[in-house]
Formats: C-alpha cells, sequence, structure tokens
C-alpha cells in the first residue's frame, strides 16, 4: 500500500479511510504517511512512535503548524470507503481522514509557502490521553512544535471552531457483597446499587455557558458500564465509567468538584481528564487567520488538541471539512466539496502574502 | 498430585479443594478423581469428558446415585484452604467438595453395601447448563443413571433437602444511537435507557410460596451488565444478564411469561434456563431415605440436578455437608463436623439392611 500525493484530494481521502487504524494500530497508516512524505525534498520528515513531523525549513518570519490524528474509534462496519460522488463515506472519513487528506496535499502541493509549516500526523487521539501522540511530543520534543498559530484538522464543516470543551473520565462504583443467587437475601447486589447512578444520568440537565459570544454546550454520560462474576453470583462490584465533557469556563479542578458532587454518596475516581481551551480570538495570529479564511466562528463542543497548543502558549484553531456532528457515528462522510474548499483556502492562505 | 482415600474426611477435602478447579478447568481434579478410585477392585470406572462414574455390580435389589459436581464458582482470594480445627475454609469447601470428599470416602470406605451405588463426580455444574456433566450423562449415556434414588451431596447442613428452585438467565437489552460524546445530544445513550430496567430490579418482592409445607424464596437478580464502545462515543447497546430464581410450582414457560411481564417495554432474551424439581416426599424411596437419616426436610433454594432426576423419574434429594448459604461467597467453609456427620450417616445406610 502506498499513498499517491498527486491524486486529488477525495481519492486520497478514500486511500486513507481504506487503511484501518483503530486507535492502537497506526502502524500502517503512520508506515505509509512517512514513506510519502520523505522523499519530498523540501520537508524534514520524523517519525516518533506512530506519529510523523514534516516540516519546511525556508526561514520565513512566521510558522505554522497544521495536525490531525491518524487513529479512528473502533470499526462499525463501516469500510472500506464509498464515494458516491457528493460524500465519501466509511470509518473516520469525517474524524478525521479528511483533514488528513488536505494535509497531505498541503505538504506534496504547496512546496514553497509564505510560511514555514509544521504538518504533523498523529496517533493515539481517540483513546486515554496518555495515549496521544500530539500529548508526547509536548512532553518529549517541544520544540518541533513551537509556532505562531497551530491550525487543527478536526471536522468542523470547513468554517473555523474556536476553544473547545474539557474531557475528563470517572469511574463511579458501587460496593455490595457477594452471594449466590438463589439466596440473594444473603448478600448485597452491587448493580441494583447502581439504579440511581443511572437515574441521576438519564435526568441530567446540561449546561449552556456563553463564552466570547459562542454558546457552549456540556454533556455527562455514562460511555461503559461493566459488572459481573458469573451467572450465579450477586455481583460485588459495579463500575460506572462516565465522561463528562465541561465548557472551557470551568476547569479541571471545578469539573472535578462539579463530578464528585453530582455522584455525591458514591466512589468516584478520576481515570483521565484534559482540561479545555477557552476561545483565544483575542490573540493576533487566531484572529487573522479567521478572517483570512472568511471570518465565521463556532464554538468547538468536542475537546481538541487546541488545548495542548493553548498549554504551550500557542494560539490554535479547528478548521477541517466534515460534520462534527457526524464524528464517531457509523455513517460518517464527509462532503467532497468541503475536502476541496478546505485545501483550496488553506493552500491560498499558505502561499498567500510573504 | 494424588488423593489419599485412606485419610479422613476432612483431610481429603483439604486436599480437593486445594486443586482449584473453577468451571472449565477441571480436568487437574477429574484425573485425580479417577486415579484414586481406579484401583479399587469394586468399582467400574468410566470416564466421559471431566466426568468420572464409579458403580458397583452387586446385583443388589436396590440402586442409589450419590453425585457430586468437582467445579466452583471463580477464585475470590480463598485458596488454599484453611483448617481451624472447627471448620475447613476455602473455595468450594462448602459448594461442594466437602460432598465430594464424603462420596470418595463412601466410595473407598463401604466395598460391600446392601444397595450397589453409582458414584457421579462431574463437571461444569456453576456454569452454563450446556457444561453441565451430569446433564450430559442425561442425554448421551441415561443408562449410567438408572436407579430408585438418587442423593446429591450439595451442602445443605447435614440435613435433607427437597426439590429446587428454577433458574432461568436472561439478557435485557436496550438499544440507543452511538454519537460522539462532545455533542451527546445527537445520540441516544443505550446505558441511561437502561436506568428503569435496573430500578425495576432494586424494586422486586420476592414471591415466597409454600408446597408441600417448604417455604420457598424467589429470586430476580443481575449478574451481569455491560455496555460501552470507547471512552468518547455513546453506546448504542447495553445488556443486563439477570438470573431468576423460580419456585417448583412454577414451569419454565410460566417464568419465562413473568419476566416478560416484568419487563414489558424491553427486549428480552433468554440465554439459559432450568426447571425446578417439587419436593416429590410422596415418592417412597424418597420418604425411606429421610426417616432413616433423621426426619428433617427444608426446601432447597439452589438449582440442583434433582431437577434432571426428577426427569428421568428417579426420586432425587438433596443432603450434604455445609451452610448452604455460605455457597459462593468468599468465605465459604464446612464444618469439620457436618463432614464426618455426614459421612457415618451415608455410610450406616449404605451398610445397612440387605
Amino acid at each position: 500500500m502506498s499513498l499517491d500525493l498527486d491524486a486529488d484530494v477525495v481519492t486520497l481521502c478514500g486511500q486513507l479511510v481504506d487503511i484501518e487504524s483503530v486507535s492502537r494500530n497506526e502502524r500502517e497508516i503512520a508506515d505509509v504517511v512517512e514513506a510519502a512524505l520523505g522523499p519530498l525534498a523540501h520537508l524534514d520528515v520524523v517519525r516518533r512512535g506512530h506519529t510523523v513531523v514534516a516540516r519546511t525549513e525556508l526561514g520565513r518570519s512566521e510558522r505554522v503548524v497544521i495536525a490531525g490524528h491518524l487513529d479512528t474509534v473502533p470499526l462499525n462496519d463501516n469500510l472500506p470507503s464509498r464515494n458516491d460522488g457528493v460524500d465519501l463515506h466509511g470509518l473516520g472519513a469525517c474524524d478525521m481522514k479528511g483533514g488528513d487528506a488536505v494535509i497531505l496535499r498541503l505538504a506534496a502541493g504547496v512546496p514553497d509557502p509564505a510560511r514555514d509549516v509544521t504538518f504533523v500526523l498523529y496517533e493515539g487521539e481517540e483513546i486515554e490521553s496518555e495515549f496521544n501522540g500530539l500529548g508526547r511530543l509536548v512532553a518529549d520534543d517541544p520544540g518541533l512544535l513551537g509556532a505562531d498559530l497551530a491550525i487543527l484538522m478536526e471536522p468542523s464543516d470547513g468554517v473555523v471552531e474556536a476553544g473547545c470543551q474539557g474531557t475528563m473520565r470517572v469511574d463511579v462504583t458501587t460496593a455490595g457483597e457477594r452471594a449466590h443467587s438463589a439466596r440473594a437475601w444473603r448478600g448485597v447486589n452491587a448493580i441494583h446499587l447502581a439504579a440511581p447512578v443511572l437515574d441521576r444520568l438519564a435526568a441530567y440537565e446540561p449546561r449552556m455557558p456563553v463564552i466570547d459570544g459562542l454558546t457552549y454546550h456540556e454533556g455527562l454520560n455514562a460511555v461503559g458500564i461493566s459488572g459481573g462474576v458469573a451467572g450465579n453470583v450477586l455481583p460485588d462490584r459495579c463500575t460506572v465509567s462516565v465522561n463528562y465533557r465541561f465548557a472551557p469556563d470551568r476547569s479541571e479542578a471545578e469539573a472535578v468538584a462539579y463530578v464528585r458532587a453530582f455522584f455525591a454518596g458514591y466512589d468516584v475516581s478520576v481515570a483521565d481528564s484534559a482540561p479545555g481551551a477557552l476561545p483565544g480570538l483575542d490573540r493576533p495570529a487566531a484572529r487573522a487567520f479567521v478572517d483570512a479564511v472568511g471570518g465565521t466562528v463556532n464554538p468547538k463542543f468536542g475537546w481538541t488538541d487546541v488545548s495542548r497548543f493553548s498549554a504551550l502558549g500557542v494560539p490554535a484553531v479547528n478548521f477541517g471539512p466534515g460534520d462534527p456532528m457526524l464524528a464517531h457515528k457509523q455513517e460518517e462522510f464527509v462532503p467532497v466539496e468541503q475536502l476541496r474548499h478546505c485545501e483550496r483556502v488553506l493552500a491560498a492562505w499558505l502561499r498567500g502574502k510573504r
């Protein structure tokens, strides 16, 4: 398998979708990306794990990072890709191999940009943050990410989405006492004890704060539940894994406090957490990019790695093809026209005024 | 590892406990049981899978089956065995290696019984009934089980327990729609939909019918729950595995109807089912045994293989050492005195009037 970077962006996106790359299985896609970028004389290519970084070194006065993750959520009977002429369908088409295809086209097709560019195609975005390839660069090699602006090509319907919500996973656990299920009155069923936990989740009303004129939308959802010892044993333990998405006016500490209060009376442990990012539209580099691509800005609901750039002091926005509402859905797709629009807008901006 | 059938019943029970034999891992214990019984000249020993059958063929006018299962529920930090002088502790001590130890002592120590005896030590009792070694004999080799009476040495505190409750496992499933957890309003969370399922279980009131003077006690319990796709995906499916224990006045068909009505509005599928057995104390062979060992009779709450013998037309009772309330509990044990009592009573009855 090899990629043809001279193919149009739609064909290239289909090729990327057809390389299955569910999180923790990014070796093959990283190999073909590295093999495609390596021969390009204007790029310095380095690899860290299954993350590929390709940089121009043209001595420009500005540098921009353009980044996308290579992994997807699990398969859901949605491979191989299918192009119906209007939309390209398939696992990851929207989140975010459409953005990756634009990145690869820019890397190959704009050899002499007005701004130096650092292209980053990375692993492990869809799972626990310890696996996040961009997070590993921040920790191990932050110099590779220095820039005046970062553009994350997460799906945003081809308009700029600013900021991002934070995300936190907690385990809410109930403890019972095992007993033979034929004599249940001698034990305590931990799964039954979890009924009020699910009741609270089902009744949850999301907070929707307005920040810099953008309306965010929080969420609190069970993303997993497990319990059970054997088919004839009252279980002594049930764990509900809950994902809290919090608006960027709330810190991680405030988010933890909220969740603990929400599940008052239950054992709550934090499994994973990443802060949100405020919209940051007061930063000149971000505002200039927004103006260049049309001026429209929406809030970003999903957590994205703009938060990692915010933490490094680099203003960052989301801008990519695909409807963010389709991310992680079985029927995800990316509109062909959005792929072309994003490539066109970014290529023009990169080639623009020196 | 080998067993010493000349050791006292308590030592032998400790040896059996120390051979880990969680369901589907009975090979080793069946090997040592077969090796211990094989050399005894008065027994014909056959093996089917990890089930061992040993029969006398003395031409007596009556035959009795004495049976016990070799498997246990999963480990729970309760091995090796520990004998404190009063009780023998450890996984399976109560359910039912105490009974197995008595069986092996009788097999070795009563070579000339007044009744022909068929000893059965079998696999797969603690899991789905398709794995049940006795059930396999019923299906494949019912002639091996022909008898005037069957005694199952399930823990019954050394008194006769009659009948047994039926057991049925059903899966109650909710269906939602996947979405990215950052935009939860675009999907439907199947785990949240399961909240009323757990609410109904938590509010369940058991039926306690009186049959032949014995009070049974039903139970309806979640024994497993699962759901979840990934840490940032609204799950589209949640399954609650429910175990219904029903009194023997209710048929399997009636039990299914009850469970479907209880979970009305939800998708219910039957995973596993085994009928109960009525007390059967009207049968002469059962009544005679009860009288011989003291006359006290309690209801049996747990499902046991008396139901399989009932289906073959063989009257069957439960009689074994150990408190049935301790079965499947982490701290299970069997009282030393009950081990000795059961061996003594059964040996005397087997040697008794010809």
